[in-house]
């Protein structure tokens, strides 16, 4: 279940998996960043285009910088929504920032951001595409 | 989205996330047993429990053997269903059947097949716990 | 540490990591297909070739079909040995056969096999390139 | 292949799996973290322990905080070089530096800190058992 929230923010709800987990008996840090990027999915979705239509342009959005906060661990089989809001949109980057928590309780399990640079089909920095930045400026 | 569709039978859609594609493309082919996992899990809460407590209960189920068969490749954003079937319940084994499809055309993907033993905290074989065997031979 | 041991047959060892584990404690079963891919990719490594060079022919191997048998689970920090043989080569298909073990013991661990056909950049199958038949018929 | 270069200092090589790509064709972002986390298992062993009897000792090394630069991407089949540093040691935080290189050319790929907390089995936060901070404190 995927549903805009405010502009340009997204929340996407599913259950953690088993293949998830690892032998801590809880999430494995690097699921959330799986999970960051399908709701980045999820906010296109349901802004009515998608991510396999912005790389059917011939660029994509490569992370450039990340950084996470983990608070409390996301467990197997837990309804967990990622909220991502689309915070920052340039010619050459964007900023996408997240909360993870527990879709029962709303406790909060992680945050995080990702900073994103456009490249083009040889891999080297271009600007965004006029069209692409038009519709998330104005949402 | 999940529903039970037949008796021990489900059907869960969701999106392909990116991160389950690899360089050929398309969706690399361990996925598909994620995938299958998560159906099983879906399975039970469509049941009206979980493997969460399955699990409380101080047993598994470990895969013991397991086969698949590749027919068109899963692909990035897609909504694929995952079909699983309960096809076999014994004091010692179970056995789920699979099959991957992609929901707007209905086509087959992948099928596959796992069969499970039941282990103890010590990873020994052990018995399926009769009130479980029961509520999967009478669905 | 990767060796040729016969025709067509590399040993790869390597320890198990902590995100290759689930809430089991043990190693998750998708896991062992990453493993028997990478092992693929020693064999050619080891034969004075690589898959990437393969690729760079415009052609993949995409798996057709698999199935493995797992007999007693690889844990976190083990040092194990995928070893991995090319048993069928065809036109249009090929055979690898596995088997993992404790490195150290020497205890089987999981047993498989995956076929493979030959594919082009649309996803056609197509025939093996004879350069790379002659090399696996004639190791 | 993993070594001691300084104190608390390892490099480990090896090579990249096919598994570890995405459709953009190069290593999805969230691997990294896998291979952090796998340098910080070979620091371990280099020193002459592991992470597991760490954990045999009742507690766990929970990831609190992360943050990651992305330079330079890595391909598939390329041998690549992480080098991890324990950095800081106090009672009850851990923080380790990483830089991912091309092994071949020494290109930095990606950089990147995680900060830690000590667990024990209920989850909650303890202080590092002294004979391990001892150990890191005066490698």
């Amino acid at each position: 279940m995927e549903k805009l929230v405010a502009p340009n923010t997204v929340q996407t709800t599913f259950h953690v998996r088993y293949a998830e987990t690892d032998a801590m008996g809880i999430v494995h840090h690097a699921t959330y960043l799986v999970w960051f990027e399908e709701a980045r999915s999820a906010l296109m979705r349901v802004q009515g285009t998608s991510y396999a239509q912005f790389e059917a342009g011939g660029v994509s959005l490569a992370v450039s910088e990340l950084d996470m906060r983990f608070i409390s661990p996301a467990k197997y089989d837990q309804l967990v929504t990622i909220e991502c809001h689309l915070s920052v949109v340039k010619s050459r980057k964007m900023t996408f920032e997240y909360k993870v928590f527990n879709a029962e309780t709303g406790q909060i399990l992680v945050t995080g951001a990702t900073h994103h640079i456009c490249i083009n089909r040889e891999g080297r920095t271009t600007r965004l595409p006029k069209q692409w930045i038009d519709r998330w400026q104005n949402p």
